[in-house]
């Protein structure tokens, strides 16, 4: 089991008039993430809204700011459990077979135009075998060309712009390994949560975006931008791309500045929580 | 109440290898369309499963065919109840009081990029009054506009090159209102049905899609390529764009011919069934 | 010395009004290319108008046509002298010694985005031996992803679209290839002509494009669809891509019919003419 | 009689190995910009290469520099003489009439996608009377819709984009009024120069970028940005879009500072040289 210790902060100025924010910064609830302890504060006495999302978890919080400052701090301890599956044991699951509730994850979405790249996807990764480790082999195939990089893409950047320019952040990469999964009829989604264990050469501790493929019946994950420790990652949104679950959505006229984030593990193994470290193994947690 | 009676029958011939299909041509099961009859058949005496989505009533059915000819003949009458309103009354719902479980359809998606296009609605339509009003001038504005045209646009086409290369079917029609209404923070979806209506100088009955937009709590239709008589639509597929709701998706290789369909109301006032007829009331069929 | 003789015929109704033309199917006139004999007919008598681009030699004629039938035949021999080298010592020239005045064709065009392709060019090609081997790498690359297929592409389609689709026509290779070129900074530049030795399957005798390299202070010929047989082509059109050298551009309303190509090789070895063939020398027409 | 008087400087840092540049910086030498006095320094002692466009009179100097500070500074005095017309009197060429060489710049280029705007194009502007009044109203339409925003475009961003968007700055203003122009067949070209005149709020003063419309038989000056006064324009490079004329092309890996430029009229009304103004009157500089 893992712990993990986060803390979000979020400052923004709303201009003139009042703004209206969905924030997506709860952890999520799930099978596998429990929350043990969270605390959330709002510097503005506003009326809050929470919406849980019945299929993932993921928790949309909505309120109505005044002009002025308006900052957001969370801060929460949740406790992982993954399933863990030995790689070479998870198969794709043929078309006959898929759920249907899941073959949206099949389907081309804003950012991941999987409809466009059949055939490149076949040609690059169709004489791979099947599973895990085909998955495994587009994202070596990802990470050999592209770059990361801020500042190069924007939030109409997607997944065949990140495949010709071959540069990006984690969002891109998300998108760019959703799209090759996909476009081979393997279901993939969008995770957001916070990269615990990125190099600190890449910049301050940020959101993460990281993928989930449907192998052998569950989602496992996988993080294509490679800059995190899978095992501790703390889901907080999950959707089809980063059109649904940005952190934080907002209809009005503000001023923002960059999110402050901590995140660590609790390494307490008496108590049963190990810490985070890379795997051979798939992991599973939702 | 409209009574409306059609037939689809689709002509598949499955190359080689089994192929797998997902049809989306049930008449939909909602509040207001209600199945009084239907007749499936399928040439090929194979597994049959069908997954009803429990939101939108969509029925999928899938089904993995041999190689040789694969027909299907489905054909339904049903009954439609539209709740009508006044035009006048429905006002769009401010983002503080929009059920957070429809902000999906403000967010962009694959054919529709909304996230580009939100300083372009403000300024086209930021001046119309808001409501009903304000998507019948995104209507008019897409009909003075665009000219409908078979085979100008194929099934990559999105949005934005409706909007700039002005030509298209009704899917172009319909994910073009869609992304307008979605950049001025309207929710609107997808649907697809079939033409009742449609002038026979634009080719034999076909599949159609349509609109729905969330005003005063409500979905209400608009048929924004304006070629059918939106009080006959049949609803068989409700979603974020076609991505999620096409008509039939194959996995393997095939060819196929075109689909025929035909579509007649039910006369019968005496029973209460009247004939769609074009109104300037609003319509909500869900 | 190649002689070849062909013959084109185009096929319009013009409507209503009177509509200009200007067309690009006369053989060029260059170094490299002699016209032994040529007659043009066409069938309204109006006034012509020749200008020949002095760089190219390529020949634009431009009519006022009438409404009604406009149908135009031209018929030419042509003497091809080809400048023959060894691949092995052709050799890509460096920025700082590349007349200036051919920069152009390594900057990026309409159907050629090269600015967005530096980096996979590089990832892809970088590795490979530089000069006209490469260019052949680069080719063997197109060919083994992208597949020949008419009907999939539109005149709006560019290098981008290929890479990410695969599929195309001869124009969608030529700009595909001219885009990888010119991200390694190597000149490429768009040839017309007509596909003389393709493969009947393909359907009848057509217009062709090809490329043009700048190795060693040369264009050498390449022709990445891998239809014809390059000693063959005849050169209509060279410009930085399609957008410049369309064999047809109408200015009106019309029907067209497909146009009626025929081009055969003079086989005369006592007069010095020889059958194309297909060669693993490098061949310079201009 | 304009006078100005302008100085360039550039500051970069190259970066293990020798990198080549390719400037246009220069001003051009055409029948209305003579140059008065000129003086270029460059940091390095290398061999400098200048090559001069025969048609527009361009001036690119190329260089290649060793590892190390790199600077260039580039200062002239230009006269600008500029035919000065009555706009009511300016008409659009027919197709039948423009001299072919020039048919070129009603041909798309890579950021000026008029091929897909041509019906938009006819849409918008087909009512309005043609002629001069259709570029103002153009440039009216572009300005009313179009946010000068720096930061909000980067160099592939084109004309398509920008009228989705409607953000951009001098560029991309000067892309989207290019489109427009050639999808209605009215030759239009992309001019640099430097921003005389742009309010100091909009940032220091800096490279701009214009556009030259073919009326009458003559290339006339628009500014669509509108930040600058069309008068005291300098011109240096003249192409087909941006693409054909950035200010540097640099081949290898460098740090770049931003440019340094100033510029001033000169007045000097005894010796003939007037303060450049805005004027409702048409000019042509070249």
């Amino acid at each position: 089991m893992i712990g993990m210790k986060f803390s979000i902060g979020l400052q923004y100025e709303v201009l003139n008039c009042p703004a209206d924010f969905i924030f997506n910064v709860h952890a999520a609830e799930t099978a596998g993430q429990r929350i043990v302890t969270e605390r959330l504060s709002i510097s503005q006495n506003v009326h809050q809204e929470m919406y849980v999302d019945p299929f993932y978890g993921t928790r949309y919080l909505r309120l109505n700011a005044q002009p002025g400052p308006l900052s957001l701090e969370y801060e929460a301890t949740v406790e992982i459990t993954h399933a863990i599956a030995d790689p070479s044991q998870l198969h794709e699951v043929p078309i006959a077979q898929l759920p249907l509730e899941i073959m949206r994850y099949i389907y081309p979405s804003r950012y991941c135009q999987s409809d466009r790249l059949g055939k490149f996807a076949l040609q690059a990764f169709g004489h791979v075998p099947p599973g895990f480790s085909r998955v495994q082999a587009m994202i070596a195939w990802i990470l050999e060309r592209t770059t990361f990089q801020s500042g190069t893409t924007n939030s109409s950047t997607s997944a065949t712009d990140t495949l010709l320019e071959q540069r990006g952040v984690c969002r891109d990469f998300a998108h760019l390994l959703i799209a090759l999964c996909r476009a081979m009829n393997i279901p993939a989604r969008f995770v957001t949560g916070i990269d615990y264990g990125a190099d600190p050469a890449l910049g301050p501790c940020d959101f993460h975006a990281y993928v989930e493929v449907y192998l052998s019946g569950r989602w496992y994950l996988f993080d294509p931008s490679g800059v995190s420790i899978p095992m501790g990652l703390v889901r907080m949104g999950t959707g089809r791309d980063a059109a649904d679950v940005a952190f934080a959505t907002v209809f009005g006229a503000i001023h923002s500045w960059s999110p402050k984030i901590t995140i660590d593990p609790i390494h307490d193994p008496a108590n049963g929580y190990d810490m985070p470290t890379h795997t051979a193994q798939a992991l599973c947690s939702c």
